[in-house]
């Protein structure tokens, strides 16, 4: 799975993931009202609103980008209508050729990650039929519980040829109040780092391994480090733009091959119709403007490579 | 919230959460049959088996118990109808008077446990009017993204009279691997302690927080420094029974009052008509063997107190 990944972010020069994470002040007016009338002030009618609104990005979008992100908690705030969006996102996407990250940061023991990883990345057996539920391409996990809540989802990964990507230093201003501790001299992050190339190095595909590592773009420092820790690692990096980071900021992400890392926008994206820089394309060309976003995204990060 | 818990603790006897966490080779062959006839082998028929599974388990031991916690991993393998068996078991339970644990292990940046938070114990506003999704009483989080990933959870339950249990130390093989790495002389899991003494802190209601802890019944010395470091925390105790947690194991876990731990036992209630002792009960009557196997679960606990 990580080479088809990469082989897209080096068909689209483009380093990029689309976050698709509607919030419903991202959405224009004109969709949202049409919505809501359709289907009256409801999880129905957010949830609907939402499609629209993803639907008319990634139209705009996939021949651009390698892939998309959706946050799982934005769709799942709208409840089982919003659920039922988030599906049809994700199915949206891998038609038009996008690979889809689902940013779900599941984690459990063992037996509840097994159904979390059959959820997501895998399929059910009912009866004597396969099913399958939400089928993304990549996951993003949490390893708080240690390898036995791991070991599931990378044995989904293993029999359907699927990705993680596991959360090491995470972008937000609390990170490091547990990430950060120091554990035998170095932080838990290496620590954990450590394991995410452990669980990885059975699932290599040439130079990188299909579990990945989550890497906040807002501490450069330690993604320099953890650049160096995991060199087969793909990294994906949240943080950019609306968060803070930079381009500069993402350059230790990379490695010397000018790959291993792929670099999350969201509201920079999205929502951009809704900034300075953007506003002249209004919120009609929301979808245009998150366009030229992507373009001006891609040549931000290219800058430094 | 956390109040409404002590009084039904009280009222029952039983310091017990029933785990509504049905695996399909849980569900006896009478219902999973009618449920794939009804609607084949899909996930509509899984989830309607699922359904009528917990409906008939909660019919049986409602009057005996304060709380259940479904675990929704078990769900959302089954998509959306899954999920929508998941919204069906959550308001039934509540309208017989239990109070629901969301058990969801969510966390994530700041905006997007917002979203969470919204999701599971809160509303969103839609238009001009606020929606439900998942309306549970209390949800369990994940805390390896900081304070600034929980505290959206924790302004939701000081708004809506919810509760949390936040993830301290887990009760699966692997879970010393992180959780118990030393800090400063410490475990990590006593500083997340700390911070969970900390966020629950403004949310007291009489002698215990609205904000609570998960705290495996498999570590019973962990459980014992942890009951002290937190006296006025509730404890969420899973790992009883089919993990090896005996009534023993779980005695540090309460404090002096006979208060303060709520014990989870999933499998071991639900599935009772597949273990030996509750066998003579036979698949037909599995919703009795549940109830059995709540009477001798809460004398067995009692024993100890």
């Amino acid at each position: 799975m990580i080479n088809q990944l990469i082989e897209k972010i080096q068909k689209t020069k483009a380093p990029i993931c689309v976050g698709l994470d509607p919030m419903l002040n991202y959405i224009p007016e004109h969709i949202l009202k049409r919505s809501l009338t359709d289907f009256g002030e409801t999880l129905q009618g957010a949830a609907d609103a939402v499609w629209h609104f993803n639907k008319e990005i990634i139209d705009h979008t996939y021949d651009l980008i390698p892939s998309v992100k959706p946050q799982i908690a934005m769709y799942e705030q709208f409840g089982t209508a919003g659920l039922t969006a988030y599906d049809m996102t994700v199915k949206y996407c891998q038609e038009k050729g996008l690979l889809v990250i689902g940013d779900a940061k599941r984690g459990d023991i063992g037996s509840t990650s097994g159904a979390y990883a059959a959820a997501h990345l895998g399929k059910v057996k009912i009866g004597n039929t396969f099913c399958r539920a939400f089928n993304t391409d990549f996951l993003t996990v949490n390893p708080y519980l240690g390898t036995d809540g791991i070991k599931p989802f990378v044995d989904v990964c293993k029999e359907e040829d699927k990705g993680l990507f596991v959360l090491v230093k995470t972008s937000n201003p609390s990170s490091g109040e547990f990430q950060d501790q120091l554990t035998g001299g170095r932080p838990l992050y290496e620590l954990v780092a450590e394991k995410v190339k452990e669980w990885g190095a059975g699932c290599m595909e040439g130079a990188y391994s299909n579990i990945g590592a989550v890497v906040g773009a807002t501490y450069p420092e330690m993604s320099a480090v953890l650049r160096k820790l995991m060199p087969h690692t793909y990294f994906l990096v949240p943080g950019y733009g609306a968060q803070g980071g930079t381009a500069e900021d993402l350059k230790p992400c990379f490695n010397q091959d000018g790959l291993g890392a792929i670099v999350n926008s969201s509201r920079g994206i999205i929502a951009a119709y809704q900034q300075k820089a953007y506003q002249s394309f209004g919120p009609e060309h929301f979808a245009e403007a998150a366009r030229q976003a992507v373009i001006d995204m891609a040549a931000d990060i290219n800058s430094v490579l």
